[in-house]
């Protein structure tokens, strides 16, 4: 299991952790965002365009290049960044020399709180996310809070979707402390964020750990995913691409109807998180009807699927009662992104 | 552990592996020299071009796309080929939607006794052999010599290298025994050859099952392989690529004499493998006294070093006598090469 570490002195532990390795060579992976954050803590980073959009083969390429110039297989490589740098440099560790050790550094929310723990490592592929990857855990990541108060509210919220999933799948208190959080006001109060982040993380690490290569009860935290990947790739495919916590959010609630549907989940517990939506991730809109079909269409590519003509999901009875692996129809789907779409309309 | 299964009835016991597994999609991957094997098991293969040239990123995202189209992670991919496509194809399969399931049927002696056993997996990349990669074993691999009678003899002679490589591992009745065995004429005697090929496979696993990470004795199979794969880069790099196995007979040969050297191997178990490259493996010849700074060069680039300025072996005292992580200098290689060449030289 790889080691968490919550602190505010990102340079000095991350130094204690490189020691002892005697590496041949560290190298630091950060975007065009982060560059400067790598500079700072004394590194001099291999820099890939940030976006998704430059989560693909040649950002890889030019990973591999650089650590192939004079890496070793006993060199490190740290990560410094969102999901998209955790998540292609991971990638890019598992498979230089078949394998070399990584260090995760996230700076967004979203990373701390997904991306970097939990072993997933990948790049897009032929429009489709993450459909090139490995399992492979970093040997630590370190989670700061200090790189938070200069993100944009924006990516604030698409991470506090992703804890917004954890809560759902731990338990009715765990989701209601969240919808109590004043949201809006995140970035002027990290310290009271740390300790919702930190029961997050450790809920999403339980999974993992009773899981790692996803046979089972991982699975439950594809809830939100499986809508969400899908309007990300159609929002990708507008040329317009959309925030993923953004998109699980939204999934999120795709999905909580999904679950009243099939399941008999309280509308009680669905009506507080559209509000949630209508107030914090209005920015951003739920697909017109015309789009259905190619949204289900992405929904049946989801690699969770085991077979091409069924759409797979996680669901819920209630707020930390999950039920894997149910199979839903095209026409539930209709029926929860017309409901959805009201819900979070105006 | 993977399944290994040895069989000249492949269709059959391909299909009795595969019913089990209710794949949804089992795809097959050949290269040109392949493909009509693949026809004749009844698939309708992905096509790489041959060659090691070709086991790079071009070919590995053809594959992949391949996959895309229609694959989920419940697919199967049937790897039917060389090395290199079992290599690329084991790689393939280890990342393709964070990995899923895969079979080797090696269609060469070389990929029988070494590619299609151990788990490496990978590509070439910036001009460095099986610089990205994974460790990944097939479910099973199916070794049919049925597919040998049909090889040109230089293949039979690759292979037989990495079976001198196991025999030297093994002891010195092994090696002693794949010494006298009439290599000129094993197409004709291809039931002869089975015994030494089950024996010498069973080598490699016994290894690969004690250290399945390279850690520490799978290092060993890396006899003959730190030259070997120096003079197939130098070839390459020079245009006439040099088939694998003929690079490690001759890495063997250059080993077994840095071994002398280094740690007083005897000659005696010498210079009958410089007899059976001359009678042998002649076709090809070592590089020239010119080449030997680039070729040092190219060693210090391989991947079991830990540090750039080491160039790290497997030594032998004895056949069966293992002395991993000899460091050896610059001065002793160019001695080797020198007695190599004399050696092997008309």
């Amino acid at each position: 299991m790889q080691d968490l570490i919550f602190t505010n002195q990102v340079a000095e532990r991350l130094g204690e952790l490189l020691a002892p390795l005697r590496s041949t060579g560290v190298f630091f992976l950060a975007d065009d965002n982060t560059a400067e954050i790598v500079k700072q803590l004394g590194g001099d980073p291999i820099v890939i365009p940030a976006g998704d959009v430059n989560k693909g083969l040649e950002s890889l390429a030019k990973v591999w290049s650089a650590l192939s110039a004079s890496g070793t297989r006993a060199s490190t490589l740290v990560n410094v960044g969102g999901g998209m740098v955790t998540d292609l440099g991971g990638f890019a560790a598992a498979t230089f020399k078949r394998g070399i050790r990584f260090f995760n550094v996230p700076t967004t929310l979203l990373g701390a709180v997904d991306a970097a723990v939990g072993g997933k490592t990948g790049v897009n592929f032929g429009g489709l996310k993450n459909e090139i990857g490995a399992f492979r855990e970093a040997e630590a990541v370190i989670i700061s809070t200090q790189f938070f108060a200069t993100l944009p509210d924006r990516e604030l919220r698409s991470g506090f979707a992703e804890m917004l999933k954890h809560g759902l799948l731990d338990s009715p208190e765990a989701y209601h402390q969240l919808l109590a959080f004043p949201l809006a006001e995140a970035k002027r109060d990290l310290d009271a964020l740390l300790p919702l982040l930190e029961t997050s993380v450790e809920v999403k690490r339980r999974i993992v750990a009773a899981d790692p290569l996803e046979k089972g009860l991982r699975k439950a935290l594809n809830l939100g995913h499986t809508s969400g990947h899908a309007l990300e790739s159609l929002a990708m495919e507008h040329g317009c691409p959309m925030p993923h916590g953004y998109a699980v959010a939204y999934g999120l609630l795709i999905e909580l109807l999904l679950s009243h549907l099939q399941l008999g989940f309280p509308t009680a517990e669905i009506y507080p998180l559209a509000a949630l939506l209508r107030e914090n991730y209005a920015d951003v809109a739920l697909p017109e009807c015309k789009d259905y079909d190619r949204l289900i269409e992405l929904m049946a590519h989801d690699k969770k699927n085991r077979r091409p003509d069924e759409i797979n999901f996680t669901l819920l009875t209630a707020p930390g009662q999950i039920e894997l692996d149910q199979i839903v129809s095209p026409e539930q789907i209709r029926t929860a992104l017309d409901l959805a779409r009201d819900l979070t309309c105006g």
